[in-house]
């Protein structure tokens, strides 16, 4: 198949367009590099160092023999994204192009407004392009389980049969997001859903967890593969953030009394998850949702799994909670669709941390420990993520 | 009580200002104008002439002595929101400026970028205005029954009570709306609900039925105090629409079989339902949900209350539906919040529609027929609402 991957450049896009160009996909990706300019804004950097896009391109070729398209540009240009389709003439479209933290978009209404604007409107553009140029093409897009946010009844895959009243219908699935980004992801839902009726797109929405890890069996070919790892608190990862904290020896952060539950997925699973959709496409007009993780745990237990298994001791420190979110919430998710296609997941239980660790231990030099504090609070209209932020 | 209406200038804002001011409160009006500009745009023109906002606020204090303040700007910049918003000081906010036409929003990918990026933008920028400078302003929001959709269930007031496997909560009312206009008020909904949790504000999110009508007492003081009235197949409201049809002796045109339903106001209820919004303010950290209509009918059932009552005789027409929309579907809402809190709804069948016809007549040498035909399909991504668009 033919996959362009936008957001290629990204934390997952690049590993994703390793893997499905492994598998024997024509890929291309997209990206506009502004992943690696909020770091510059924000004053941190991927603690695993990474090479330019063109350069990884390069070595993968090398590796393999094997080319990946790029194409640098913006989504939210509907111009470069028109042509960009029309140019890679795509089977399947893979959406990561989108701002991707929660606290960034709490960070004031100018980080909100942005990150609304860039993702619904990237979106858009792309179900434009996809609705002018082939409606065949299928659109697989990231969305996040944060959209559900914690409700008290079972999370199912994006729909929910709902009797009231004695009559009964299949409804989107109701969703009550935690922060402006995760908003986002909704908004786009709705609107994906909606060209999925009016045009007849084939959609797949992949509510994806927390992703932990950093290498797949690409990226771990040679350096100059590796994809970025991120460890500050505005876009690192909750497990990632406490394993980095084990390594430099400092208390794991956990926010507010730490039984908010999250899904999680390794992101070995991620980019196979992509794979099993890609070659699964969805119907035409068909709007399929998926709930992309593998298991369920509450902060408190993911840093007990990090403090039991950390290459020294460490403590567990329980901070104010800068985030508005539910404690001692019902969380239990059906997500049994990627397995119904295949999906074998690596559990946490099963994943070597060690090797997460020994990662970490290699560039923890990289790392400034005053990005590790929580800089943004949800009660605020306007943070300001300091000491980064500020130009000493 | 002070109240700020934004896109006071509108068809709806302009009578809801002046009843507001005619019961006592404080009034300012917010409008950039551009729902003129969308007239210029599609080569169109309100039936009855309508003078500029600033004669319209000097014609309201000749008559009745009281002062409107008038704040010509756009809520999209956050400068111009922050600063109005500090000035007036408002208790609450009736927030009407949003771009209102579903086939508007269908027209291409400029025209349902610019709608959800202008209504969603906008929206978030009173949240941040309202979140920085007084939690405690009301925020009166206009939505839209389309927002729900047709779903086989009956339509709550925005949240709905599910019990799933044996757990319950009560959720957010899951919706599927029918175009980008729609979709932008949904976005809007979930992003207020995300406001009241996070800020604790005040909202109460108005699911307002197709508005029918032009008269209220206030504006037929003067001619000059006149709202305007759209009759175009973009912008005008299915029974004026048919009104006009009528009195011009041409058929009714109905979409589809006609079996689609709608929920339906008359404006003089319209304002008297934000005035009782106004006066009963949501609680802090409140999300309230009213379905303001008073009564749905069917559009075939529409079409036939105008034939029956029209001036002369005029046929039933049935055009191919430009819109993708269920027909033959069960449609049945809950509507009884605003009931509750005094409205005494003025209901079609008693409603002198004479008056709606003799407005027309008086003003029907200014109808461009040509500006009737539907002119957005929904199943292209690029309509020209044609032959109005173009420049002979």
């Amino acid at each position: 198949m033919r996959i362009l991957v936008l957001g290629g450049d990204g934390y997952l896009g690049w590993p994703t367009a390793l893997y499905l160009s492994a598998h024997g996909h024509d890929v291309g990706v997209v990206d506009n590099y502004v992943r690696r300019q909020y770091d510059h804004e924000l004053g941190v950097q991927s603690l695993v160092p990474i090479v330019t896009l063109h350069e990884r391109v390069r070595t993968w070729r090398e590796h393999t023999g094997r080319d990946i398209a790029v194409y640098g540009g913006d989504l939210c240009d509907a111009d470069f994204a028109y042509e960009t389709f029309r140019d890679f003439a795509p089977d399947a479209v893979v959406h990561f192009a989108e701002q991707r933290a929660a606290p960034y978009s709490m960070i004031d209404r100018k980080h909100a407004v942005y990150t609304q604007t860039n993702n619904v409107v990237g979106t858009l553009n792309v179900m434009f392009a996809i609705g002018e140029i082939n409606r065949d093409i299928h659109l697989v897009k990231l969305g996040t389980m944060g959209e559900y946010g914690t409700p008290n009844i079972d999370i199912e895959e994006g729909w929910l049969e709902v009797t009231h009243k004695g009559r009964t219908d299949r409804v989107l699935y109701p969703k009550r997001p935690g922060s402006f980004y995760h908003l986002s992801k909704v908004h786009d839902s709705h609107n994906i859903e909606f060209g999925c009726r009016i045009w007849g797109l084939r959609a797949t929405d992949l509510n994806q967890g927390v992703v932990y890890g950093q290498e797949t069996e690409q990226t771990s070919l040679d350096p100059r593969l590796s994809t970025r790892f991120d460890y500050d608190s505005v876009f690192g990862t909750v497990l990632n953030r406490f394993a980095i904290q084990a390594v430099l020896g400092r208390p794991l952060s956990v926010y507010g009394n730490g039984t908010q539950t999250r899904g999680l997925i390794e992101i070995r699973d991620t980019v196979e998850c992509i794979r099993l959709a890609c070659e699964n496409p969805a119907d035409a007009g068909e709007f399929r949702v998926f709930n992309q993780m593998t298991e369920s745990f509450s902060l408190g237990e993911i840093a007990k799994t990090i403090q039991n298994t950390a290459p020294r001791p460490v403590e567990i420190e329980y901070v104010d909670n800068p985030r508005v979110e539910l404690e001692n919430h019902y969380y239990n998710v059906t997500h049994t669709a990627l397995t119904d296609l295949g999906l074998r997941p690596h559990l946490l239980s099963d994943t070597l941390l060690t090797s997460l660790y020994r990662i970490i231990e290699q560039h923890k030099d990289r790392v400034d420990v005053r990005a590790l504090e929580p800089s943004v609070n949800w009660r605020s209209t306007a943070s300001a993520p300091t000491p980064v932020h500020k130009t000493a």
